[in-house]
């Protein structure tokens, strides 16, 4: 396989979501060893997989160099480590929560974060109620501390889970301390500068599908 | 717009999930309704926004009848609606959750599911020191008793917040009780009859696209 050698060339959001939707796929079906009796998969397998187009799928691999083999397919786990390397999923990223009611409090649990590479640093809060307080081995600290822990601690990403209307005004706080991507729980949209990257949650989505199907029961 | 009579007829689940991502996409941007200077969208703008091919787009929308005007697009709003009652978003559903922890407490607060017709009638844990206890003007209810409401409730959907090693038996006794579909927030794969639903939760899922844009900066 090629090199990739990406430089800085910016790829269009739109391409990058369908790179993390085809990176997904290939992880599931990678980690499924015992089913997998080829090495390799077609664009047609993966289109089955993602719902995106064949033709789509082999225009955006082909972008990054020459990945699969006319008649063979792609081979699997080189293309899903090559788009881990891509999407910048194979460092460890720092990370930290604000707002430690429930949900605050759930995501410094959730698993699945420090195994992908997401370490939480800090959680903070406002209520003076909560500062000091440990949760999940970790001291919640009081958010007129966050601004000199976001430059010490270099970090690169911050979850907003605090009330509709103080979201604002800590993004402001999180970007002016050098934050470049938002994860926003927070029901509002935030006005921040173009070159922050926000990921706004909607929870709701994970009830998506389920109820055409059931509809059809 | 024809009318669809859908009936029974069942739509591959690869194509569900593009009608949804095609709902959500409408439903942004006829909320925008200033930015709106058009009623109509056309499949390429559609696609701009989903990542999905134009002809795919098209194809997907054409299976439900005549909906576009060549040459002009889809009328967005109408279309939206049709989405809406295809994936069966126009109706309310009955929810509960099981796991009263910080995650499942969450949830049951979470403002964006009774908006979308999920309503949320029960929560439920194991532990008796939670028992009884309010959070969110519910009362946390005994495991045991939820077998029978699911029953007389005729409960929809079952939200799984348990930890991994009971979520099997939780997932067992909401199946024998009635439900066709399950959120999944447990880190692990359920072996559950075909035609239950399951939608297996990963949140670290929201950090993605975000990790590309930090690479670049």
């Amino acid at each position: 396989m090629k090199d990739l050698n990406l430089n800085k060339r910016s790829i269009p959001p739109v391409t990058i979501n369908r790179l993390c939707l085809y990176h997904r796929c290939l992880e599931k079906i990678t980690e499924q060893k015992d089913s997998l009796f080829s090495p390799y998969i077609s664009s047609s397998e993966i289109s089955h997989l993602t719902g995106i187009n064949p033709a789509q799928i082999r225009k955006d691999l082909a972008y990054f160099g020459e990945f699969g083999l006319r008649g063979i397919g792609y081979p699997a786990r080189e293309l899903q480590l090559e788009l881990k390397k891509i999407l910048g999923l194979d460092k460890v990223w720092s990370v930290i929560i604000v707002g430690a009611g429930n949900l605050g409090s759930a995501l410094l649990g959730y698993e699945g974060f420090k195994r992908r590479g997401f370490l939480i640093k800090a959680i903070f809060d406002r209520d003076r109620s909560k500062i000091g307080r440990r949760i999940h081995n970790l001291r919640i600290s009081s958010i007129d501390k966050m601004e000199e822990f976001i430059k010490e601690e270099h970090i690169d990403i911050g979850i907003l889970v605090v009330p509709a209307e103080s979201a604002q005004e800590v993004a402001n706080i999180m970007v002016k301390s050098g934050i470049k991507a938002i994860i926003n729980f927070a029901p509002l949209r935030l006005s921040l500068p173009p070159e922050i990257k926000v990921n706004n949650v909607d929870l709701s989505i994970e009830f998506e599908g389920l109820t055409y199907h059931l509809k059809m029961c």
